[in-house]
């Protein structure tokens, strides 16, 4: 490998890498605002997701400039694809955090219906999910990836949970449903989150071994 | 450009026109399904989403294979970055479809809440956006590709209008609950899809132009 390619995939590695420490703080913070009430936080993660957005713009284009200038092949090549992939999904993550920001300063201004439902231990296992697959594609470690794939079932169940729980709630008398439903969008949100987690995940196993084994996850962790 | 590229490049494209033409029709059976009440129709396009899948898999490896062998530049090089997007964006509609399938199923045994709400009308918004957008991608048509990011305002004011008729509805006594949020589920998936008809329109006109639009295609619209 050309020593200008080597500095180009280094460059372009800690560019992926400061894309998502800014992801994994807006969902942070997003699902804080949500849980204190704290409208002002969840502005700010709103006003600054045009950053994320143009940092997404940036390595896209630096990924073609690399495929069109060096034409790399093999690992390096899967290395591109995948960063083109996940710098998408990254981008969704931080609409995904805008969504829940939304609903935090919508929520702010209200009393929220008293539902048994713990979204903190949700929004840790998913901010756990995404901060484990982007470890996952920096260490290309396998075995991570496909833990990150499995704790996927258990964000679903949480998700499937809190949808009971609000439908059980929905037939009270004089609940706010409005409220109820923004918090059912909250649990959504965090639940896609997962997914796009799982997407990284899947993506730095492709990365490692040259398989694509999306859609057959299941096979791999029997 | 060699022969054998144009050939590769001319077999990509059929390949992901077919992908598009089954996942459109996915979307059409699963509104239709969920229209009608027809859980069988409902059945069969969850059962076929695995042909979905395994289309996008086959084509990511082919792209890999024509990144790899033949090394494209320019309009080229744009092209195949572009199919690996639509591709992704494709197979995601396709579970999209599944989603509305679901509830098609679930909303089948039920007697569904009278909402003065058009899916209908939302359906086919939908459905021309995704169809648009991929003429947008083969004839290399930014107007079109324009038109479809602009539609999206649209989609996204009828799911706000949904949102606003379920919490009403909500607040009516003896309401099933349960089947209205499936209904708002619906009306989101599609919201949803409409999204991905748009990302692929952005695809399109980063394709023709070598400019990436997203994040403001207010600016080319004004």
């Amino acid at each position: 490998m050309s020593a200008h390619l080597q500095h180009a995939l280094n460059d372009l590695k800690k560019r992926i890498l400061n894309l998502s420490a800014r992801v994994e703080e807006a969902v942070q913070k997003a699902t804080e605002a949500f849980e204190t009430c704290n409208a002002p936080m969840a502005q700010e993660i709103i006003n600054c997701d045009v950053l994320i957005d143009m940092a997404e713009v940036e390595i896209e284009e630096e990924c073609l400039k690399i495929l069109a200038l060096h034409q790399p092949v093999a690992v390096d090549l899967r290395f591109i694809v995948a960063v083109l992939k996940i710098n998408n999904d990254l981008e969704r993550v931080g609409d995904l955090a805008v969504n829940i920001a939304e609903r935090a300063c919508f929520l702010a201004t209200r009393t929220m219906p008293d539902v048994p439902f713990d979204f903190g231990y949700m929004a840790t296992k998913v901010q756990k999910m995404l901060k484990d697959s982007m470890d996952a594609v920096v260490e290309m470690d396998v075995q991570k990836a496909l833990e990150v794939c499995l704790a996927d079932d258990e964000v679903d169940k949480m998700n499937a949970l809190m949808y009971d729980l609000s439908r059980q709630k929905l037939t009270e008398p004089d609940v706010d449903a409005g409220c109820l439903l923004h918090m059912l969008s909250v649990s959504r949100h965090l639940e896609r989150i997962a997914d796009q987690a799982t997407n990284i995940a899947e993506d730095a196993i492709y990365m490692v071994k040259g398989e694509i084994v999306r859609h057959k996850t299941e096979e791999y962790t029997r």
